[in-house]
């Protein structure tokens, strides 16, 4: 059994939303296709992965690097010890192959998009949906039959206003979402405080709705949003500050009565246990929100959600970014507190299959073998299929 | 004025040897050169940048979201207030632009190269060398004419042996070094304390010898080695474990009686600052490592330095990783406690200009404007020239 060929492409993300940080019109994303010579239904057994948002296509570190040594390697030493399928912990350590530890960015996204093929292989390989072969490897076999998702929307938008924002969210409680999110930050305070308002509007009670900050925020203008949030009981306030202050962080934690959210600009293990050691958060009521597409892949997010554990915090605060169909494997096979999902940005990517019902805010992960990007049909048509037609 | 042209091409650093983490056979790094509408010497001005070892090329990075950026920037944007030379925060700022916070891995290489170029480009306007320049802008017009240099060498190597490796350091001296370095964690702790002794031959004192784990051991071992080499008074141990595991750092520091070294796989200001704040390290025995060439240039290099300073941490503990004239620069011209050089490593890349003399482990930074690497004959005539020529 052996890899028979890796293809890499770059597709474009682009959309006219910005949020407080970033705009999002020039995003690019890369896309990878692992191909076995294992046959089911007829044909090769071919795995997908591909990153989620805002951190650019890594073409160049996957055609020079990764894909060079994974073909390269004995194909032997890529499988599990049965050899009759990938071993994702092998293939990982061969992508890892003499790279300097730390410098945790594009390496990771690139790694990670792999490793998300490499476990869509594996569960195909085992003809079942990947959430079961999560919850059998790494969850004594327990998982949730339906997994709470929020929608990733609120952003802010030239032309929209807050007319806008208040269709959209309604547009999001029509389809059976109950909790939503939204961005912050990227205007003045009391413009933001009207943006919140208008949101509630729909969302009615605070839990409902989310506020996301993207890191924009100093430590002292995060301090006066979350006073003049705290009146809304909101369900958290997201990525207050930069990623990496933890020291910030752990200020904010000691004051701020709403839950905080953070992690999705975290992408190792490393930086995982930085977070946790020295972050100050709340493990009765703040949420780690790593990406399993960017932090070198499925494989590395699970190893930090169980050292979470490790440290006594509940596989339940975590609810992944990233807005597409791995997130909702990972939070059903482990039993997470819920994942992200973007039924209306990003996409072709962003949100579920075609037939995925959402219903007081809880969806029923795929039945399709492996990760079940096939039934999402435009992600399938558009993007998969012309990459493995080469 | 405006900039005309950006080049960058990937070049081999291909070496035979290896440290305790990675072998460097494969290694690449990437070359940019930053070309002016401005004519000094009768030909139009252009400033290199290159990164150092260990992190590979990036030209993806480059030429998909950095150089589009740069020259898609109205060139009045990226001049400094007298419109006669471009201002290096605003091009960062640029290059920044669409980037979220978090990550900082591949990114800052290419940042860093382009950044390198663009304080080359400024120095060369000046007509001045890098160090002036810096010495001028950042430390009150103060620099050193002579920097501490010491080699990074003593790699693993498959045939060398104790006795090469004494012939090494032996070299060295002879080339008037006085302070070597050499690696140790890639062996059985009983053999890298073989070849310590064997480096001490040449040595003689322990203050002229120090070691590099490459971040290749666990705390425990890391331990094991500080006690093992305490009876040497070595002149510092380098990146014993992860670097970014800030709390093992923390408890090595409670210790270790030898200095403890790290910091060059740290590539932000974000991440030099957990350092300093969780990493318990000692201002009065301790040294920072960041790698200008990799950490988004010397501008972030410069900033990181400042902010220490406030944190305590005097610029004599500063000795930059990365072996190159950059190096030299910085440490001149902000009167750090030295650099490291390679005089025989990751060629043409490393070591100084062909006419530099070292005498008592000293170096004068070189006159040239700029950077001075068209001193440096080989590297010029190899890789910067045939780059500019197309």
């Amino acid at each position: 059994m052996r890899i028979t060929a890796i293809r890499e492409t770059t597709t474009s993300l682009s959309s006219p939303m910005r949020n407080a940080f970033i705009d999002f019109s020039g995003m690019t994303n890369s896309v990878v296709a692992v191909e076995m010579d294992v046959i089911r239904d007829g044909r090769p057994v071919v795995g997908f992965g591909f990153n989620s948002n805002g951190r650019y296509a890594q073409g160049g570190v996957l055609r020079e690097r990764l894909i060079p040594r994974l073909l390269e390697a004995d194909p032997q030493s890529l499988l599990d010890a049965t050899g009759h399928n990938l071993d994702p912990a092998r293939i990982q350590a061969c992508m890892m192959t003499n790279e300097k530890p730390g410098g945790h960015g594009e390496r990771a996204f690139a790694v990670g998009a792999i490793d998300m093929a490499i476990w869509d292989v594996v569960a195909k390989i085992e003809e079942r949906p990947l959430y079961r072969v999560i919850a059998d490897r790494f969850n004594n076999g327990n998982y949730d039959a339906k997994v709470p998702v929020y929608p990733g929307g609120g952003y802010y938008d030239p032309v929209k206003g807050l007319d806008g924002l208040r269709t959209e969210m309604q547009g999001y409680r029509d389809s059976g979402y109950t909790l939503m999110k939204m961005k912050i930050g990227g205007g003045s305070i009391d413009e933001d405080m009207l943006r919140i308002q208008t949101a509630l509007e729909v969302a009615r009670d605070g839990e409902n709705l989310a506020v996301d900050a993207n890191a924009a925020l100093d430590l002292d203008t995060a301090m006066n949003y979350a006073s003049a949030m705290a009146q809304y009981d909101l369900a958290w306030f997201e990525e207050p500050v930069d990623p990496l202050d933890y020291e910030a962080y752990s200020e904010m934690a000691k004051v701020c009565t709403m839950p905080i959210a953070t992690a999705e600009n975290l992408y190792s293990r490393g930086d995982a246990l930085n977070l946790i050691r020295h972050g100050g958060l709340r493990r009765d009521k703040d949420w780690l929100q790593f990406d399993p597409s960017l932090c070198y892949g499925p494989s590395e997010f699970i190893s930090i959600v169980r050292m979470a554990e490790g440290m006594g915090w509940a596989t339940r605060r975590h609810g992944p970014h990233g807005g597409q169909q791995l997130g909702l494997h990972l939070a059903a096979g482990l039993q997470l507190g819920g994942t992200e999902t973007y039924p209306l940005v990003f996409q072709p990517f962003g949100g579920f299959g075609d037939e995925t019902v959402i219903e007081n805010g809880l969806v029923q992960p795929p039945e399709a073998p492996g990760l079940g990007v096939e039934t999402k049909s435009k992600l399938y048509n558009m993007v998969l299929k012309p990459l493995i037609d080469g």
